[in-house]
């Protein structure tokens, strides 16, 4: 069966803006594409065509026409990081990193034993994914197989591009939430060969965390990645210096965090880590050689008390790590990749720098499609690419229209300033409508 | 003319939240007022009787009563530092403090001259304040007294209990926006006679920062404050590294920032210092022995990189200073409390510290009366306060109302739970009605 249901022609017109390459080391005028007015074409879910409404217009004069003329379009969100299985105790009190896992996630990952309970969040997650404008994440699931199937389940009757797996925990969590290496390689592997590339989903071996996971069954994980070199690996690092200290002393042999997975043989060119707010130079460097990617989660970082990410670091010209935007919910505080990138800029403020617009946007789309090795598939308007977007409203509340006055940008430098006024005011109101494969997947309700 | 028009008695019966003491000294279980199901008794926009619905009912039983079921009702919130002038340039990219007052600013404030422009401001700014829930503000106009004035008129229309002044300015500013020592006394002084205790309207003498005031400037705040004992003095201090270096450079007589103030005689019961990211030690002992009171603003601390205020020395035991919370828009990136505080919470976070729901929600209320020394009129629901207070959704989208699920919260946990998870979700969202002096001034159209 084909991801996408036979289409006619569709065209879509509007101001629309993505990259071309990476705002960090190729200037944005280069890097940043905008067309005020614009026309993309969409055939079977997927990008055919996309170029100026004055150049397109004469040879797609047929098709018919769904036009924005107030509002941006862009790439559907990308969130490499998030827990679905911590929805309901987002923003929970008073803790940082190992004591808010044992007193409130735990807890909750225990109900997703019950497919039913599994199969409510799962719904009620991506109806919130699709509101929030993000059209692709990179989840964890938890320990129970049925979790990954509701999710995937679920993900699929939307026909979304999403990526999750199983979680493997075999010590340091309730017995209630642990696996064995044995029970977590042969789960995994029914899952992979259930999920992974059926239709748009990819699976991702999941080890929760070093501390979670004993030497044993880190190689259980390697293992399954030499079996099916194109799934993932998604797992945490270095987010918390509590936690760095207790990885140093279970894995007393080990060269720092880094290191342990290095040895597992689980640091790759699909690997994902999640945080890294304390990295050494020589972790940045090593991730760097081996094409390995971050999800940089910045209001999870202050929520938890985590620490300041290092986005100047991980995206130098000498070393440079691939990075995504990641809500991190349930340990960040918002579903909302603009809020996201609101905290994201507070946080390289903190440390003397600035984030552009452009630079957040592009972590929140294409940056966050290479860190997942998807730029392929989505990320920017280039045809051939699958048909992922949104339209956002740049005058979505009274204050936003106020700092946002006047039409649509014409140049680079107004985009500029109208799309971070966007970013750090904007919420769920703003994503006006979502398109998956190029269908209406969400519209905002009139106000 | 009183404040407040005649009225009869009317009720309002639900769950209020409020505050008898400062939970920052006292257990919460001893300043914390929570009455699951209680009634408030209002009449000519004041509080007359206060309790559980069961012990005052059948006094009141021939009280209308407007009954709010499944919400929490709260004081309104009070932002004891934000600049209405600058509501149009909140969420300006990419400066820190001295740069970003020049680069945006300023330029914004100079279109306060124009009294037409001003109205429309005020009018946009009460109208913002007021859906987030916010009744009472301490509020820097600009340097002309138009600014003052339009902002006095629109508050005054409102019968909102509102307190601002005209900046003085006389040095390192563009000359549009600049006074000199003496039409800055002048015209404060006239603007007090005309505003001070107007209705509920209070005035503020108002020097932006040491920088941008001449010793002798200063000195003729300080005058002002002789003549006029009850009025306020705001202003700005320690915000940022740099501002913090320049200000010893300009005054080198000055044993340090606060110092400047103390010399000219401006720091007293009624000064309300906004920032203070960077104070010392002996500054903080300084505050607390003059009774003067800090707005910690902590969406604009990030925003502009300024750094990480400490609320736990400033709430200490040993040397106590009076602190309030403060949008400082348009530093700040939200005009509502509730983000306010889950940046708050970020921030004592990032230090070690939680802040509990409570102790923000305080800093909101009564924490902030009594930085304002407001705390005999507003900022709890004892009677003889003036009724302005808010009927706050802890269940206001979806995300919150999974999170938040039960009935009423019948302890003091269940309770600091919901009201955590309503600041760290909600916004203007979940504040479903406003009520001015015992008036409904706000209501969220039904979704």
């Amino acid at each position: 069966m084909s991801a996408f249901d036979n289409q006619s022609l569709q065209a879509i017109r509007g101001a629309f803006l993505d990259f071309v390459d990476d705002p960090f080391y190729i200037s944005e005028s280069e890097s940043v594409r905008y067309i005020p007015d614009g026309l993309l074409i969409i055939e079977n879910g997927a990008i055919v065509d996309f170029g100026s409404y004055s150049d397109l217009q004469k040879q797609y004069s047929h098709v018919p026409v769904t036009a924005y003329p107030a509002q941006l379009i862009t790439p559907g969100f990308i969130d490499t990081h998030v827990h679905y299985s911590q929805y309901e105790v987002i923003a929970s009190y008073g803790e940082q990193l190992l004591e808010w896992l044992s007193k409130y996630v735990f807890p909750t990952e225990g109900k997703f034993k019950d497919k039913a309970h599994a199969d409510k969040i799962a719904t009620l997650f991506f109806d919130e994914l699709l509101k929030q404008g993000t059209t692709t994440a990179l989840v964890f699931a938890t320990v129970h197989p049925e979790s990954v199937d509701a999710f995937f389940e679920e993900a699929s009757r939307r026909n979304l591009r999403m990526i999750s797996g199983k979680v493997l925990m075999d010590r340091n969590a309730p017995d209630y939430l642990t696996d064995s290496p044995e029970n977590a390689y042969e789960d995994s592997k029914k899952l992979i060969q259930k999920w992974h590339k059926n239709g748009r989903l990819l699976y991702a071996v999941t080890p929760r965390f070093a501390p979670t996971s004993t030497p044993e069954q880190l190689h259980t994980a390697a293992k399954l990645l030499q079996e099916f070199p194109d799934v993932y690996m998604q797992t945490h690092i270095s987010e918390n210096k509590k936690e760095v200290a207790w990885v140093a002393e279970l894995f007393p042999e080990s060269q720092g965090y880094l290191d342990v997975y290095d040895r597992a043989g689980l640091v790759g060119e699909k690997s994902v880590f999640a945080h890294g707010v304390h990295l050494t130079d020589a972790e940045f460097k090593r991730l760097s050689a081996a094409k390995s990617a971050i999800a940089f989660c910045p209001t999870s970082n202050l929520f938890l008390g985590s620490g300041l990410f290092k986005l100047a670091q991980a995206k130098s010209t000498e070393h440079p790590v691939k990075v995504g935007l990641g809500t991190d919910v349930g340990g960040g505080t918002s579903f909302s990749m603009l809020q996201t990138a609101n905290e994201a800029y507070k946080v390289a403020q903190l440390q003397g720098d600035s984030l552009s617009a452009f630079k957040a946007l592009f972590l929140a789309t294409l940056g966050g499609a290479k860190a997942l090795s998807l730029d392929d598939k989505i990320g920017n308007f280039n045809p051939g690419k699958e048909a992922d977007f949104i339209v956002l409203d740049p005058k979505a509340t009274t204050l936003m229209a106020t700092r946002n006055q006047g039409a649509a940008a014409q140049t680079l430098e107004e985009l500029a300033q109208k799309l971070f006024g966007l970013m750090m005011l904007g919420d769920d109101r703003a994503i006006q409508a979502v398109y998956i494969a190029g269908k209406l997947a969400h519209q905002l309700a009139p106000v």
